[in-house]
């Protein structure tokens, strides 16, 4: 027999009854049934129940087992009662009787239980990440992830790509987060730093022929740490593809990362239909580049019925260039409450408080006052059916602009009676991003988001630049790699109104993947980086490797990267990276476990040409 | 029709014939004959030959293109005649006729001509790297890379193993050569480093339950580059398993790589008998612990044949104790030609020469002189059929030691007429290493080494500790974290008499696998530090993390990682890694493409809390 198993903990049933078996494993808990004992042991596969009673031959010393010590047991394999029979588990018809024993692992008093659910702090999680691990949810996080980049893999391979690997130990990459730096020994006083994203490799290998690239590739960013990302290594599923357009990228990678949220997203509905949507018309219908499209609410602009009208400040705020007024619909949000609910969201997020207008069956009161006869009357005339209530909109925003305006803007928003909608107006800019959060709280509180979809948006035509709101010094406001639509002809206009051909994939308000067609035409890089305020020696050294490239034949190419740790979160429906990552860094960037960072030897320093600075300087 | 092809440039065939077609790709090569325009266009995955005659409406476009432009056509498939067919590829029965042309990219004066097989210094072929890896072997190594890690990946998913991802940025790991450091920003002062492999997270993930671990994984050592390591980044297929054997871990891997080495290895022989050979048999037999089994040569001890022998030599240095007098038989090697020539390779390495025998078939003399009769007299007798001609030993040291000695030595090493022997004496220790370097010299000499095959062994029963020469202290050997076999009762008797359950797995001479059945039993791996110097403190301090877990049932395990980039050049028959790797370093660990490393900003450095030595200190 095998030194360790004969089995795993998952594989035995009522096929087995009379086999003597050898398992090993974690003893999960210990019950003691009155001289009877039970062990659940445990493995990587599952859980096998372990009986000895005070006649087997090793009883004392299963009396001293411990959780979590790690055993081996050989024992003969038992039916269970017909009503002992747990149908929870493979493994639930049988029980193993239990005739020799041998301790592989002791375990000291546990700073983190494995078995129940108790709640740690995540300081001891991560200390003890090895125990932490054991844990049931964190084990299937773990493989979730293991199987979904499996997926991916060979999702692209499927599509006759080919992973090649670029180098981690490189030079710094321009992708606008803070470089990761290492010392060279050979070079002291030299470093090369780790890669934001393989970037400029990947349109190197575009250059040097090979045609379709993808990677799992580690990517190193050195920025401050938050719940949905890594302060040091993360992983993206990079691609790269010559001689095609936009629309090509897309038919690529959505039927890779459709594949992979229906395969894993354990049946919640995975749309097929993925929206492009514009930069601008994202911002104006959802309010940010990364909507979530499982709430159905779409802002609209409602400047007009407003002009001019009762309402003085939005009247008055409307004839300063470049303002708006818009809506945020909010159907079946027609009560004073939830109205005033979201109110005060609105003065929670710094605001002095959204408008609103909601609908309500007219009531005999206020058609009483409207005709100048008592409420009674009317109720006998609606009897007689020589009335017919409709609908009335409340709120002291309608009594400001009186019926008829009201009536349009329901008319515009398709609003009915238990409807309701909220207000924003100023400079686009300055509203959007709390229009579209309390677009989100709307849709949530009032149950208008399916929780069980991945709903998916292609955010398209950014605009390649932005003026600075001070300075009005244009910059690039991306990714300074992307073909502007129009080409050269395009730069030689206004350089704010040049789109690129650059895209983002929303998913349920994330983004997922980012990319573009890029810009292989060395004179049509250096004009949009002139633009920007980049002389030609500059764009040469920060960029030589890929503008030097260029000269050489470059062909069209574009691609994208997907977050891998993100669509992981997604999937196992996780808010925070760490519960998807198997070793993560806590907040503060250190590893406690391993100890890391650490102070260096000053053998180490002398190598790498470094002192440290004081710390008191 | 699609933007830029219809058709990749390896696709069209008779079939095509009248298809109006567009292609996008490269200028391989273009020839004018006599007005007629034929145009070879390359991309990743053929050639199309493309045609014009001065009627095209794009020949005089045509005629200024240049090598290495990127360029789109559209144009009719045509037939070519019977005689003009190329059936060395794919498209080689059509040509396109061109109708329109579009440029993608000019290129300027090559560098470097991708068309041909001129060679180029390597300085010009990293820095131009893009243009390099357009030749055709380039893109063929790159491809076998992918597909052979892609090849290792689906084998060991069938094997129920889940590959996941170790952290990059972590704390240093204790596998003997230098890290790389990653200075953090978040702790001044503080450093990160690299790891030279994932060791400990594997072990820590076994501690953790994860049963099959593997990892195609990036690992990195500062190490002086040589011709077949990476001066920065390389890869390591990485596997851990839980409750196995070393016989387990042999069987895990071992179709794992045979089948890599069947799958790729065009033809050539790939063994299936993996022989494991004692790290003691190996340095006999093969005077190194990576032989190279595609020589049959092994050699012996001959000590008691020149022990009082007539060879002074070999006589007085067996006098000393821990002496050996080792052969290396050379079958057919049997002339004094082949046997000056070894002599001579063994005084270039340091030597003062080979002692050597050789045998011969008797001459008529030799009897004539033994029996002190005439030449004229044995030759009558041999056509009598009175004496028969036997076999001669020749060389000095034949001589020296007498017929007796040396028929014995033939014997036991199993030669005949027309073989050689060589011979070496002195501590093991102190000539192994040459022994080693003459038996491959011999083999590939004599043609016995079989090139067309690869060949393993796995060498096993390393030695856990060795001595230094000089002060007799002990060390380990190898890598601390293996288990001692015998366990704790081994580690109470000669440390230098313990073996561990490590191994290393040899192919035509190289490494390609290295791996051990951990120790996992914390107060086995306490002693085993102990012996070696290390107090509990500094093991603690230096392998906390991973020492810790194993405090909480640790389950018995082990694994191995072999060497991704050798494998790749082994398979590609490479010699040099560059040539396998798609962005290399040059020798001196720079990358001049992307100019790394360079100097950081001071804002970097002040960041880091980190400052420059100067130069001249």
């Amino acid at each position: 027999m095998h030194a360790y198993r004969s089995h795993t903990c998952a594989t035995l049933t009522a096929a087995n009854v009379g086999e003597t078996v050898r398992l090993s494993g974690w003893v999960h808990r210990v019950r003691d049934h009155g001289g009877l004992l039970f062990i659940d042991l445990r493995d990587h596969y599952g859980i096998t129940q372990i009986i000895a009673d005070p006649d087997s031959p090793v009883f004392a010393e299963l009396e001293k087992l411990r959780s979590e010590w790690c055993i081996r047991i050989d024992g003969t394999v038992m039916a269970r009662d017909e009503s002992l029979i747990n149908k929870a588990i493979p493994t639930g018809e049988v029980e193993v009787f239990i005739r020799d024993l041998e301790v592989l692992g002791k375990s000291e008093e546990l700073p983190l239980m494995v078995f129940g659910d108790q709640e740690y702090p995540e300081e001891t999680r991560l200390k003890y990440r090895y125990l932490d691990l054991r844990r049931e949810a964190m084990q299937d996080n773990m493989k979730l992830r293991s199987d979904v980049v499996t997926s991916m893999r060979k999702r692209m391979w499927a599509k006759d790509f080919r992973e090649y690997q670029t180098p981690i130990i490189t030079a710094s990459s321009p992708e606008g987060a803070r470089d990761f730096l290492v010392p060279s020994r050979q070079h002291p006083g030299k470093f090369y730093a780790l890669p934001q994203a393989p970037q400029q490799f990947k349109q190197l290998m575009m250059v040097a022929g090979f045609d379709k690239y993808f990677q799992i590739a580690p990517c190193f960013r050195d920025e401050d740490p938050r719940a949905d990302r890594s302060p040091t290594d993360f992983y993206q599923l990079d691609l790269e593809m010559s001689f095609v357009t936009q629309q090509d990228v897309f038919d690529t990678i959505q039927p890779v990362l459709q594949g992979v949220f229906e395969e894993f997203g354990k049946g919640r509905k995975v749309d097929d239909v993925w929206p492009q949507i514009s930069y601008k018309d994202a911002a104006l219908w959802y309010g940010t580049d990364k909507p979530d499209l499982r709430n159905p609410i779409k802002m609209q602009v409602v400047s007009d019925h407003f002009r001019g009208s009762g309402f003085a400040i939005f009247a008055s705020l409307l004839e300063n260039a470049g303002t708006e007024i818009r809506a945020i619909p909010a159907p079946k949000g027609g009560s004073r409450k939830f109205c005033d609910r979201m109110n005060k969201f609105a003065q929670g997020e710094g605001l002095p408080g959204m408008g609103y207008i909601f609908w309500r069956k007219q009531s005999a009161d206020s058609i009483a006052q409207e005709r100048g006869i008592t409420v009674k009357d009317v109720n006998a005339m609606v009897k007689a059916g020589e009335i017919v209530l409709g609908n009335e909109a409340a709120g002291p925003l309608a009594k400001n602009i009186g019926p008829e305006r009201t009536e349009a803007i329901r008319q515009q928003l398709g609003l009915e009676v238990g409807d309701a909608a909220f207000f924003l107006g100023g400079k686009p800019k300055a509203f959007e991003s709390v229009a579209g959060r309390a677009r989100t709280a709307i849709g949530d509180e009032l149950g208008l988001t399916d929780k069980d979809r991945f709903a998916f948006a292609w955010i398209v035509d950014f605009p390649i630049y932005e003026a600075d709101e001070e300075t009005g010094k244009i910059d690039f406001e991306h990714n300074p790699f992307s073909m502007p639509q129009g080409g050269m002809d395009a730069l030689l206009g206004d350089p704010l109104k040049v789109l690129g051909y650059q895209y983002d994939l929303a998913c349920n308000g994330y983004e997922l993947v980012s990319g573009a067609i890029r810009n292989h035409r060395p004179e049509i890089m250096f004009k949009a980086f002139e633009i920007a305020g980049y002389g030609k020696d500059e764009v040469e050294k920060r960029f030589g490797g890929m503008v030097n490239a260029f000269q050489y034949g470059a062909p069209p190419h574009g691609g994208c990267a997907a977050g891998v740790d993100r669509i992981v979160m997604l999937l196992a429906d996780e808010a925070n990276i760490r519960e998807v990552v198997m070793f993560p860094m806590n907040q503060r960037a250190e590893d406690q476990m391993m100890n890391a960072p650490s102070d260096p030897t000053s053998d180490q320093l002398m190598e790498l040409g470094l002192r440290l600075i004081p710390k008191d300087q």
